[in-house]
């Protein structure tokens, strides 16, 4: 990572940062432990991959960074929401996130579950406020909302989570919590693990076919969303928005996989996580096809996505950072 | 209730159901078990009573009730996601929904709790749709979506459910769950209970105070959101707007007061509900005013929003649903 794109990257996340803190002011009616608990997962960091990929699009398409600033902390807050959710001790029960005990660890297991109602329902207020930026306006905004949600909801991100949890156990065969639902005298009795998988229509299951479900659907489509949303604001037309989409999906993949690796090879504390993947038996990239061809996979998945940058008809200077991007996102270490 | 209001609300809620049903139709990519679970718990019927006051609102003021369909299932989805989470074992923890087993029951908690997730996400790519109602359009649109999202978030739903489950315990003058939050070591200690259940600058808590927070919010915010809505999408006047508000808020609190009165009089079987809120020692209107005081306050509330119905400048043909619905809201027994 080159000096320059690493001041560019910690500029944006500032940005994003300094945003999101005047958009936790708008939260003035609540409980006070409700507002506490979203700030304190919000403002627990991370990269702010999501909001930055999302500027970016809209910068190389001629809006300015300011311009789509609600719609980048939408997304982060959906991100953060997420997170929340996922940590609960009915989901993957993680006592430790970014380092920071996770929110059910601080505020209960109902307020983290409110709190993070609140977020997604704040990120839906917040995108709305890009209808009042003159050079976007509401028909462009509606579109987001439309694509954010698309992207977030039972056919994208919760999808993905919905399937990953499912999938516990299924490195040996079989899914433990589907199990436990099918007993019998259960009203599910007798549905297959297909069925807490994946979609109705996809056929039998395999263990390939469930992990690109789960890549494409629990991270790659938000982060897809960020590029196509920057792209949608910006009013790019067909053929642009079709290679930025292409772009985003290829980058939300390599991204995941280059998490999958990161979890083996990057020490716990760098991750800022109690337990890794491994020791639940998760299904990942790199325990169905090993180490050395997951490296080669995010390789090729950013070749692919820098090609559409290039097919996208954005000019080449104009679309650096989101080059820079693809890169970073399968050569980071943390 | 007349056979024709009866009816009239009969073929409302059909509308409403047929559309939600069309709605899932779209959730086409899911895995197939959250699909089920977000399906089941839109099908556990219910009156459908926001949309059908979102489409009486917008019907008052010259829109067609199809024109409005999507925001009307918006909210009805975001109302059945807030049961959903309601029920969990973290929060109420309860086994049954009107009458059928609880979410969390049949699908267990994790999937719950996604389902939860994805109907909330849901019900904002679908009031997005509204925005291509041509005589709706994207302006009102993102401004129903802001609307929705206040009413349902912090500051309105979620921030009332989360001062509701804080004040369990407080009719006997504690706050259980915050007691359990501020032991010694927790990084609460020292917080106040009225920290957990108001607003920062509520200033002294006070059991009135705290169900008048409770009330306005749980329910009645996403109830005045129905009617602003629809009175949004029908792009009404800042005058006419005011008067549909202030009725919506009228409306919210009778039916929250009559929900407190039919928990103590009417039957377990008829509310479909398990243990009802006096076994958990809920702060009500009935527990805290009395019985007879309750029905008055409800009267009170009906006849309010009666006046800002008259004073709103809608005609008194176009209104009648409207007052129709007010009235019902404190005179249902169920």
């Amino acid at each position: 990572m080159t000096a320059q794109f690493e001041k560019y990257l910690a500029g944006r996340a500032a940005t994003v940062n300094a945003e999101l803190a005047r958009c936790m002011k708008t939260v003035d009616t609540a409980p006070a432990v409700l507002a506490h608990a979203m700030g304190y997962s919000l403002a627990a960091g991370g990269k702010r991959l999501r909001p930055v990929l999302l500027m970016a699009s809209a910068e190389a398409l001629g809006l300015a960074p300011r311009d789509v600033l609600p719609a980048a902390c939408a997304i982060e807050m959906i991100h953060t929401y997420s997170l929340i959710h996922d940590d609960l001790p009915a989901m993957d029960n993680d006592a430790l996130r970014r380092g920071k005990p996770a929110s059910h660890m601080v505020y209960g297991e109902a307020c983290a579950i409110l709190a993070g109602d609140a977020l997604l329902t704040l990120a839906f207020e917040t995108c709305a406020q890009n209808a009042s930026v003159k050079k976007i306006g509401p028909a462009r905004t509606t579109a987001a909302i439309a694509a954010l949600a698309r992207a977030a909801g039972a056919c994208g991100m919760v999808g993905g989570q919905t399937a990953d949890i499912f999938a516990e156990g299924m490195p040996q065969g079989k899914s433990r919590r589907a199990a436990k639902l099918t007993e019998k005298g259960s009203p599910l009795a007798g549905k297959k693990d297909g069925w807490f998988l994946l979609p109705a229509d996809a056929g039998e299951l395999t263990k390939k076919k469930l992990l690109a479900y789960i890549h494409s659907n629990k991270t790659g489509a938000l982060i897809a969303a960020a590029v196509e949303i920057g792209a949608l604001l910006a009013g790019a037309n067909e053929n642009t928005l079709r290679h930025m989409r292409a772009y985003g999906r290829e980058t939300g993949l390599a991204f995941q996989i280059a998490d999958d690796i990161l979890d083996v090879t990057a020490d716990k504390e760098s991750l800022g996580k109690s337990g890794g993947d491994e020791e639940e038996n998760k299904l990942t990239f790199v325990s169905l096809y090993g180490l050395a061809h997951a490296g080669e996979a995010a390789r090729i998945c950013t070749g692919k996505a820098l090609e559409h940058l290039s097919a996208s008809g954005i000019d080449r200077k104009r679309a650096a950072p989101l080059e820079s991007l693809a890169r970073f996102i399968t050569e980071r270490t943390y």
